[in-house]
Formats: C-alpha cells, sequence, structure tokens
C-alpha cells in the first residue's frame, strides 16, 4: 500500500515556512513561533526576504539558498504569490506543503481559477498538500504544532480532521481546560489535493491515535468515504458532526469552504453505512470522542451507577435506561458488599447513592473496585468525586472555623495518592467515566483527566459519553459487508429503456417499468396492458376478480387522488364503469392496467436518487400514505451487499411492522433486501435511470410484492 | 388570595437554627454558617444545649428561652428528635420550618410512619414546612443562603424548585463559574407539606424571578400542577427537567425522596398542556433557564449569526434552522454596511462571517449593533468576542516578541468598557445569546455574564438557548384554554354501565361500548347486533353491502389477528360463509355485529388511560397497525378545553395525515377535538370507567367515525 501524503506532512525532518517575520501582529508570525516553541526537533528553515534571522532561527531569502530540499513548505503569504513559491519549492525537490494562504476557491469565480493553477502547479510536480485556506496541523507525539497558539504539551490520543480551522485553534485552549488532549490534528481547509478521506486514513494508521473525529461541512466523494470508514470503522471509532444540510447551514458552507452541501439525510446514511457515530455539536465531537479515545471497550450493556446524590444518579440512570442500555439491580450479595461501606439509608441497589459523604477514597477507589470487580457492570459511571475544588469553597466559607490556617495546609489533610482512583478502567479493562461539577481546579477531576479518565460536567453528558461507547460496541459487532459484484446488464432491461428513449420519454411507464425490476427479480405484481374494455374483461378474468385498474402512460408519473386508479373493482360490471371513469379522468384515451388485487396493510418503500459525488444511492422506507407523513426512510450509496440492505431495513422506526404483528406473520425480509440490492445494482448498470420509485411495495402474506413503480430517466 | 407559605419561609425577620454547634465538620454548622456569612440581616437563633455561642452568635437552650417565636425554625438534628422539636417551636408560635433531617418516608415503612406522625404534629400547629430530607432554600435578594457552601453575591434572576438537594448545592460553584445566579432556590425533599406545585406558584409571584426552572422526579397532584402552570407560562416562562420515567430511573426516584414516578410519555404530555419547556439534561436547565431569564422576548423568528469563524457559523445556522427557525439572506442594503467594516472575503449574506479578526470591538459593538437595527432579525447569536482569554494565550505563546513586558500591562492595549456589547439587548430590546471557547477568565465572557448576556461554552448549545427563547414565544400565543363545564350525565350512558357491573363484565362489548359513546355525541359507525345468519343478512341489506362482520362479547378484548372479524363482505353468500366461520374462530355462539364498511386509509386512535395522582388522561396518536408501530401519540390530563385537544392534535409527527393529502380532504379536526373533549368527559363523569380505546377512528371522506371501541370497568 502506498504510504498516506500526510505522513511526510505530519512528520517533516525538516520545514521551511514562507510568511513569517519577526511581528507578533503577523498570524504567519505567530504559527512559525509554535513550531520554534512547541518543541519541534527537526530543521526549521523561515524564508525571508529581509530579516537575517526570524525568531532566532537563521533566515533565508529563497527556496535555492536552502542547504537542502526541506520535507515540508508552510505557505502563509498573500494569495498572488503562492504558485510561483510553489514552482520554486517543487523544483529544488520539496514533496509536501501546507497552505495557509486564503483568497482561493471560496472566493468565488476568480479564486476558483486560481485554486486550478495551484493543483496543475502541484501535479507538475508531484506535490501533496493540505489547504488552501487552513490553519495547519498538530501532531502532539513530535510536538509539532503550526497553529496560531500554543498546544497542550501532554501528548494525545484522539485524532481530528476539520472542515473548519477554529476547531483546530480557536478551541485549544478550551481543550486544554477540558482535560482533552489531541494525538493529530488537521485543518483541511479547501481540500484542493488531500481531503477529508485521506485524512481519515491517515488517522486510522496513526497508532497514536485511539478515536478519530470528524468535522464535515460537505464530503466530495462519497463512495470513496464510504468504503474508508466501513475499513477503519471496526477497529477504530470514528465519531462525525455534520452540519450544512439546512438552506441556511449550505450557504455558510459556500462561502466558507466552498464545501458542497448535500442533505442532512444523505449523511445519516453514509454515517450509518460507514459505522460512524454522528453527534450533534462539536462538544460533543470533543469530548465523546475522548471518551472512545481512552476508555477500555465496552463489553456489555449492563451500567452500574454510583454518585454522592439521587439527582445525578437519577438522571444518569435515566438516560442509559432511555439509550437500551441496562442499569441492572445488583445482587444481594454486591448489596450486602456495598452496605458495609456506606451510611445505613443510602441506596446501594444500583444505582448506588452514598448520599453526601466526604469519604472521597470510598466514593472513587473502594467501592467503584467493588463493583467493577463483581461481574455484575460492563461499565461505571460515577458522579460527585471531589477533593480541592469543594474543600476550597468550604474552607472559603468556614476558614475563621479552621482556625485559619493557610488553604494549601488545611488541604493537606485531603490530599491523596489518586492513582488507586484513575487506574481502575485499565485494572478491570472496563470503562469508567466520571461527572463532576467541579473543573480542573480539583484534583479529582485533574487527576483523572491526565491519566485518560474523562470526566464530563454533568451527569447527563457523562452518561451520553457511555452511550457511545455502546454504540461504537455495536459498530465493531456488525457483519464485514463485501461489495457485491454487479449482476451483468439484462438485455430485456437494456431495450426497454433504448426504447423509451429513443422515444423521448422521460420516464418508464408502469408496464414497462414493472417488466425491467422483474428481469432483475424483483417481484412485482400480476398485470396486462389493455387497450379497451373487452380486453381489460379478458384479462381481469384471467387474473381473477377482485382486480385494480391504472391508467398506464409515462406520461402519468404520479397517479394517486386524479382519479387514474380504481381499486377493489370486483365484477365485469363495474369494471366497465371504472375503465370509462378513467378514460375521462385522464382526458385522453390511455391504454389500461389491469393488476391483480394485493391484499396487505403492510406498505414499504423503495428508490434510488443521484447525488453529486455520491452516485446512486438507495432508499428504503414506509410506504403508501405514510410515506410523506412519517418520513420514516434511510438511505445509503449503492451498490449494496445484503447485509448492508438488511442494516437499512432495521434502521426504520417502525420495525414492529417487519415483525409478526397482529396476526400477520414476519415480513420476508431477505426478499426485501433482495429488492434493495437490486435497486441498486440497477442503478449502477443502467446510468440512463435517473431515479427509482417502487411504492407501495405491499407485503401480501409475508412476501413484498412491487405494486407500483415509477422509473425516471435522466434526460 | 391566601398568601402562598413559601413567602415567610423564604423572607423570614428571624430565623432560629437547631443542629449547628462550632464544629465545622458538621453539616448544620456549615449552613447556619451559610446565613450568618452571606449576608442575612434579620435575626439569627442558634439554638444549643450546651454552647453559649455558636459561629459568634448567642445560643438558646430551646425554643421556650428564645425572646419571640421566630418565623422560621431551621432543623438539621438526629430524625427522633425532630417532631418533639417541632412540638416545641409549635407550641411557642413558630409557624414555619424547614427540615433538613433525612430518615423519614424515603427510608421504607417506619420512616413513612415517622413522617405521617410529623405532618400530624404539624397540622396541630397549623405549621408549614419545606423537607423533610432537603437541604433547605436561598433567597439571593436578602442574602439568605441555608445550603452548605457560600453563594454568589449577586443577585439573580433565576428561580429553582428541585426534587434534588444536589443541584441547589453542589452546584452552585459551577453556576458561578457558568456566571448563572439565582434569585431563588428551594430544595423540596420528601414535600411532605409543601410540594412543587406550592413552589411553582411561589417564583410564580416573585418578581424578582424572571425564569423558572424545575428539576422534577415525580408529581403527586397532577391536576393541580397543570392547572397552576397552564396560569403561570403564559407571563413566565417555566423550564422542566422529567427523569424517572425509566424502569432504572424509577428505582432511583424511590430510593431518592419516595416520589412518584410516573412513564415518561405522561410527563411529556403534561409539560405540554402546561407550556412548560422540557429540556434533557440538568445543565440544559440552568443554561436555557438563565438565557430565559435575561433575554427580552423574542419577537419573530429570524436570526441573525454573526462569527469570526466558519465553523461555528454553520454549526449555528444549522441547529437554528433545524428547530424551525430563520436564517434569512440579509437585504442587499444591510450586506453592503457589513461589507465596509469586513474583509473583502469575508461573508456578509447572514451568517456573517468576519473570519479571524482581532478588532473586537467590530465583532461585539458595532456590527451587532447594525444587524440589531436593520429590522431584518429578532435575534443575534454572536459568537468569537474574546479578549483577556485569548490575549493571555497570545501573550504566553510570544511575549518574548512583545518584549516581555507584564501581561497586565500589556493586556491594558485591549482592555476596553465592554458596556456598548452588552447593553445592546436592553437597547434594542431584542435577544442576544453568545458563544465563546474562553470562559470567566475572559473579560468579554465576564462583562456579558455579569450583565445579563448568556454565554455558552460552544456555538451549538448557543443555538439551543435561543431555541428556547423561541418555544417559550410559541407558549406565549397559545389560545388561553378555559377549563370546560362538564356535561350532565347521560342516563342512558349510566344505564349501559350498571347493567354491565351487574353482569360482572369487566369490559362493555364494543356494541354497548359505541352505543355509550353515540350518547355523548361522538360519531360511531351504523352497525346492528344479530344473533343469526337471517338477521345479519337483514342488517347487512338495511346498512347496504359490503359490510364487516365482527365478533361481539365483552370477553373478547381484542379481535384482531384472530379470525374474530370480517372485513369487505360484499354479499349474501359470503356473509353466510364468514357468519360461520367467526362463530368457529370463537368457539361458541357469539352475537355479531354488522357493521356498515367505512372506506378510509387515514386512522386515528382516541383513549382514556387514568395514572394515580393524575385522574383521567385523553390519549390521541396514529391508530389501526400503526398504533404499536409507531407510538406516534400524546397525552393529556382531562377535562379538555377544546384548545387543548386542538393541541394534541396538533402534536402527533404524521400532521401532513391530517391535511389536504393525496387527493384526499383536509380532516374535520373540530370533530376530532370533540371527540377527545368528550372521552376525557365520559372519564370524568362515569369512574367505573377504568380504560377506554376507540381505534381505529377512520377518516371517511373527511369525517372521523369511530370503527372500533372498547371499555374497560374498573373491577
Amino acid at each position: 500500500m502506498a504510504e498516506n501524503p500526510l505522513h511526510l506532512i505530519m512528520n517533516p525532518q525538516s520545514i521551511a515556512f514562507v510568511g513569517a517575520s519577526n511581528n507578533p501582529m503577523k498570524m504567519g508570525t505567530m504559527q512559525a513561533l509554535s513550531i520554534v516553541k512547541d518543541g519541534y526537533q527537526g530543521k526549521f528553515y523561515p524564508i525571508h526576504l529581509k530579516e537575517k534571522t526570524v525568531l532566532g532561527c537563521k533566515a533565508y531569502a529563497a527556496a535555492r539558498d536552502l542547504p537542502e530540499a526541506p520535507d515540508l513548505v508552510i505557505i502563509a503569504i498573500p494569495t498572488k504569490n503562492v504558485i510561483p513559491l510553489l514552482e520554486e519549492f517543487g523544483s529544488i525537490g520539496t514533496r509536501r506543503a501546507i497552505i495557509i494562504t486564503a483568497g482561493f476557491k471560496e472566493t468565488g469565480e476568480s479564486g476558483r481559477d486560481m485554486e486550478k493553477k495551484l493543483i496543475a502547479t502541484v501535479n507538475r510536480h508531484n506535490m501533496r498538500f493540505v489547504g488552501p485556506n487552513c490553519v495547519g496541523i498538530i501532531n502532539s507525539q513530535i510536538n509539532l504544532n503550526t497553529t496560531v497558539l500554543g498546544m497542550d504539551k501532554l501528548p494525545g490520543r484522539l485524532g481530528l480532521a476539520s472542515q473548519s480551522g477554529t476547531y483546530v485553534t480557536q478551541t485549544l485552549h478550551y481543550l486544554k481546560k477540558k482535560g482533552i488532549r489531541l494525538s493529530k490534528a488537521i485543518s483541511l481547509g479547501n481540500e484542493a489535493n488531500i481531503d477529508i478521506v485521506t485524512a481519515m486514513e491517515y488517522l486510522a494508521e496513526d497508532d497514536d491515535t485511539k478515536a478519530i473525529i470528524l468535522y464535515i461541512e460537505g464530503i466530495r466523494d462519497g463512495r470513496r468515504f464510504v468504503d474508508a470508514a466501513r475499513r477503519i470503522t471496526p477497529f477504530k471509532p470514528v465519531l462525525a458532526q455534520y452540519v450544512g444540510g439546512s438552506a441556511a447551514g449550505a450557504r455558510a458552507g459556500l462561502s466558507h469552504t466552498g464545501a458542497m452541501a448535500g442533505p442532512d439525510f444523505l449523511y445519516d446514511g453514509i454515517f450509518r453505512q460507514s459505522g460512524i457515530i454522528r453527534v450533534g455539536s462539536v462538544e460533543e465531537l470533543y469530548a465523546q470522542g475522548w471518551a472512545l479515545a481512552t476508555q477500555p471497550p465496552l463489553g456489555g450493556r449492563r451500567v452500574g451507577v454510583l454518585t454522592n446524590s439521587g439527582g445525578p444518579a437519577t438522571a444518569i440512570s435515566y438516560a442509559c435506561d432511555s439509550a437500551g442500555m441496562d442499569v441492572p439491580r445488583f445482587s444481594p450479595q454486591l448489596q450486602e458488599e456495598i452496605k458495609k461501606h456506606i451510611q445505613p439509608h443510602a441506596a446501594a441497589g444500583n444505582p448506588v447513592d452514598m448520599t453526601f459523604d466526604l469519604d472521597m477514597p470510598l466514593l472513587a477507589i473502594t467501592i467503584p473496585e467493588i463493583i467493577m470487580k463483581s461481574g455484575e457492570v460492563d461499565a461505571l459511571v460515577l458522579h460527585g468525586a471531589m477533593g480541592r475544588g469543594f474543600m476550597k469553597e468550604a474552607y472559603d466559607h468556614a476558614h475563621e472555623l479552621v482556625g485559619d490556617v493557610p488553604f494549601a495546609e488545611f488541604f493537606k489533610m485531603f490530599d491523596r495518592d489518586l492513582s488507586g482512583a484513575y487506574l481502575l478502567p485499565q485494572k478491570y479493562n472496563m470503562p469508567l467515566i466520571v461527572s463532576s461539577f467541579f473543573d480542573r481546579e480539583d484534583n479529582y477531576t485533574q487527576a483523572y483527566q491526565d491519566n485518560n479518565v474523562p470526566v464530563f460536567d454533568s451527569p447527563e453528558r457523562a452518561a451520553r459519553a457511555l452511550i457511545s461507547l455502546y454504540q461504537y460496541a455495536l459498530v465493531k459487532k456488525r457483519k464485514t459487508a463485501v461489495s457485491p459484484a454487479l449482476p451483468p446488464v439484462n438485455e430485456t432491461a437494456a431495450n426497454i429503456i433504448s426504447e423509451a428513449l429513443a422515444r423521448n420519454q422521460k420516464a418508464l411507464d408502469e408496464y414497462a417499468a414493472k417488466k425491467l425490476l422483474a428481469a432483475y427479480g424483483i417481484p412485482v405484481v400480476q398485470e396486462t396492458l389493455t387497450a379497451t374494455p373487452q380486453e381489460a374483461l379478458a384479462a381481469a378474468k384471467e387474473l381473477g376478480f377482485p382486480v385494480a385498474l391504472k391508467a398506464c402512460s409515462w406520461e402519468i408519473m404520479h397517479k394517486s387522488g386524479k382519479g387514474l386508479i380504481a381499486l377493489n373493482v370486483e365484477n365485469e360490471e363495474k369494471l366497465k364503469i371504472e375503465f370509462k371513469k378513467i378514460q375521462q379522468a385522464a382526458g385522453k384515451a390511455v391504454p389500461l392496467l389491469v393488476q391483480q388485487m394485493i391484499s396487505g396493510s403492510r406498505e414499504f418503500l423503495a428508490g434510488m436518487t443521484r447525488f453529486a459525488g455520491f452516485g446512486p444511492c438507495v432508499v428504503f422506507g414506509l410506504g403508501g400514505i405514510f410515506t410523506e407523513a412519517l418520513h420514516d426512510t434511510t438511505i445509503r450509496l449503492a451498490p449494496l451487499a445484503l447485509e448492508e440492505a438488511r442494516e437499512m431495513i432495521a434502521d426504520i422506526r417502525a420495525q414492529k411492522l417487519l415483525s409478526e404483528f397482529r396476526g400477520m406473520p414476519k415480513v420476508n425480509t431477505d426478499t426485501l433486501a433482495l429488492i434493495l440490492q437490486a435497486v441498486g445494482f440497477i442503478a449502477l448498470l443502467h446510468p440512463e435511470i435517473a431515479e427509482i420509485d417502487l411504492n407501495p411495495i405491499i407485503i401480501e402474506g409475508a412476501k413484498p410484492v412491487v405494486a407500483d413503480a415509477l422509473i425516471v430517466l435522466s434526460t
């Protein structure tokens, strides 16, 4: 496998920096300063026309003056100078760049042209680069930081790829305060060369990165993204925040990095298909990512909850329970063991509520250990361990009573080695999630955070982090989906399409559509196309009454509510009447489909639509009148492995309709999965098809049968 | 109106405290210290058997030694001593108490008995009290704090009533750090006397409280709660967090305050009925409550978004848009005005993204003011205003470059009067919500917080706070619901019930049930009860084929899927066959209902169930097979005003089914509302009815008709 182009960008032996001076009011200077100050050990070559030294390092006037071709050049100069500079570095042999400079595609037409020239230049020199319009990268393992602010000095475990530079710079201080440490971070900017997929792949290969977080405003190559993510998520958790699906959001995305925004629904489906856990805010992205990066994998769904107060105990239990986890009542033996340590009226049943108690080692070490080694839980959520923070409050409040000793001395009484608390997850190979209303000013919070136990500032957030661990455990359990081989093109189907195109049709008529579907093995309703009442009657007799009658013409794409359908036509007399009525409603002579009446009250839909950058996508959901009323639908990129089709079917909220239910048998979901897979195949085999709509697919007994179909052609 | 009993508890002229000493390791001492130290100006009488002074105040050996009957006694002594002590204070004339002491109902049988005796004692003395098993109260307007930790000295605006003491104590430090200030707080404990409804009513009357937040684990008197909240929410926002609806949560609730937990679904309905905004975590409770307590009311749904970076701009827009708010594109004029101030490629269209810019007055004052006075938005969300926090980071990073001046001196260059920023909401009577990755260490964050502009530590949280303002604006717009007068008891209905009870029936049969419903004006399907095929045929001919046949016996409560129903019976021959088949399926001779076939593909349900403490509750939702598959249902307490019934109908996700849709007319929701109201009336008029289930209510054309009904009797 070829080396990921980010490898050298993240681990250069030498860096040239263009755009730094000794003026601290310039962003470039601040960025170069990060490289110099945060402890990067490689060679650093500032390029400056006039200065002899920049930030204490010998400066060079131009690339050709350098003693070697640096592994990486970082560029933070005015837009118009970028291309000549890349030309220069390319010609001395530098093959990697970070282009901080903005003013390209994100600014409109002329910027877009400039970006194209930029790409042509680097391609000529076989270079790879991050940006333009980004803030750079962080590699905490080698203390390399190219952003404007200093970074946390402790090595991190969380890898970030972000389509917003803010989340690689403005938040560094915030992350320090939350005790969250990045292993690697990449601000992607316009992704003119290295994109989010390459960044994700790099983070997946990086051993120091234990979990990956992605801030996404738009994915360009959906298929590549899904293929890569599906490979990664079984062994490394990936979380993503996607914003940009709304009208206003999309506008912001456009003006920001020129990213293509797609609908929210599509991204939701892609994330599910990829095994990526989606979060709703940047703080969840960091915090839940940090929990996944630090905690041992969750081995089951049983949660122990331990607190010193009832509110948080209740809130944590409630949140876990609502998310499908279990807060099991402890065995009498375990309760007895816990009761030895807590006040008589305190609750030991799980949640364990010690009630207010200042014996912190009990809350943070003794009882957690009893619970973790009991074998009765798979994870522990702990609320209320606090030391210096609380003591400081109490001291400020009551220092006169304690003889006015200085706080430091007062606190010595309570200060202790906390390794017994923070080493528990390793010792029992079990996640520990902590909640505390005290931040890093408290020695418990600090000790936990500095030793890879995540601390959240509210009980519900702690619970939510555990829930992401649970979600990831489910992702790991997924069946591996092997991308299926496409079947051969079906001749009948190809002929139906080419004939329709030859007649300038924008769609197939229903009869032709079902013929095409049937050619790929999709079960469709029995039907006959008829032109006269006599033909219709003959067909109805052959099929057996009652039948359905439908106008059939490619020009009538949506028939319902227009008098173009008659259902449950019971006999000859009614057939004649309905035949006439439909002709009248159509306003002209149209052929009529005579269909077998399928009886079944469960209706689903399958469909296909194409998105730029993503190709054909398959949709599954509730059908019939509930399609628009409930939007209980899900989407995936084609082609679909059968496992993927089954996951789609399991996605819809109305799961119960698929099971044995009110005297109806369990739906044959194998057939349903084959239909979804076939829809994807058809889309890939016949690019002339723009959209497919099978709605309703009626469940007749247990068997799905396509009762109506629309196939729209590309024009 | 009688004075709320909390008024004197929150505003006592004199307080006796029993259970404090000079030992700082005792909770009682810490609580008394809060009263003495936080600035309470009334008289304070410690009661202590041995000490002469407690915390520097003259101590008294017993109540009878006091110079006066104190307005309030606070009790923090062992459980067994509480009742004698109350007896003592009752007899000297004290009429209010806060009972901190635990060990009552929450501990089981003997505690429950003790609590009953406690209640009897105080009733004899005509006393009112908060607790037991609570941490006390805070009234920041008179600097009265009875909790164990010191409180924020600035007066607050947010009123809290909490069924967990933690949220009135452990979080005080957290709140200080978040810049959130309470006006009043009440820890309710076991609610043996004063309950959450009385607390909510008190906070509603309190002028210093601008918004009310409730932490709820269980409501005892649902009807009183809803009635009170419905009166309050039109003029003061109320937010609630409810936990306890899950199995594990309920168990925690029980061991905590002995509160009765009800299902989540019920509380959701009650909050909607009351106009209470529900939140999912305690941090949202505080933070969104603080936004509502500080910001002017939202006048519309148009949001301006202003940032210095693209990620937050996109995230805020996305969140607002997803919640039904609008981030409108600014007019060309407004964009032009903004463009004068920002960099050429920055976005002015809304969201306004200035891109990274250190001209903070521009971001925090100039552009916000341009946007707020434009008339094009109803609120502004601002991200990125930062001063000292960012400068400190930059200084730490680059201080060598700035000549090593001390930070304080360096920062003077940037320090400025920020009143132009934080006074904007008042000036334009428009909400301003701020997001910043810097906390109170930053002078912008601090200035905003100290002057009643809420600051959130992530863009999405800021957006969510604005969304609660939007939710509250919708609550204020609600039609006032006047509790309807009950109709008289219908004789026919009463007879049906008493006859069924006389026959020891556990339910009415379907025929009787519909007769009862029809007696209260509910439209039911036309039907005849028949015993023989001949009678059935006569009935079918009268109604007209096709008809439905159903076994009719109170012992068959759920018919579907058992062969006890035949639909679309088209003719005499089929009727005879189906008649026999149903008899066979029933296994004995049962009367058969012959019903008119109602055709309509939209099905709803209405129902009634009773919850202890809440009385009869009316349910509305999707009917037919979707009832259990989709749980698209909502609930309210009976009786229902028609406005309330209409709100229920508007609650369901499948709204679209109610409108004109796929050739079907708009559903007659007036009739639907009348049905829901009647169901509530029936439950109140006939307490012998335990449950009602009208499912499906089929929409025939536009008209709802009850096609099946089950009425279960109390036994």
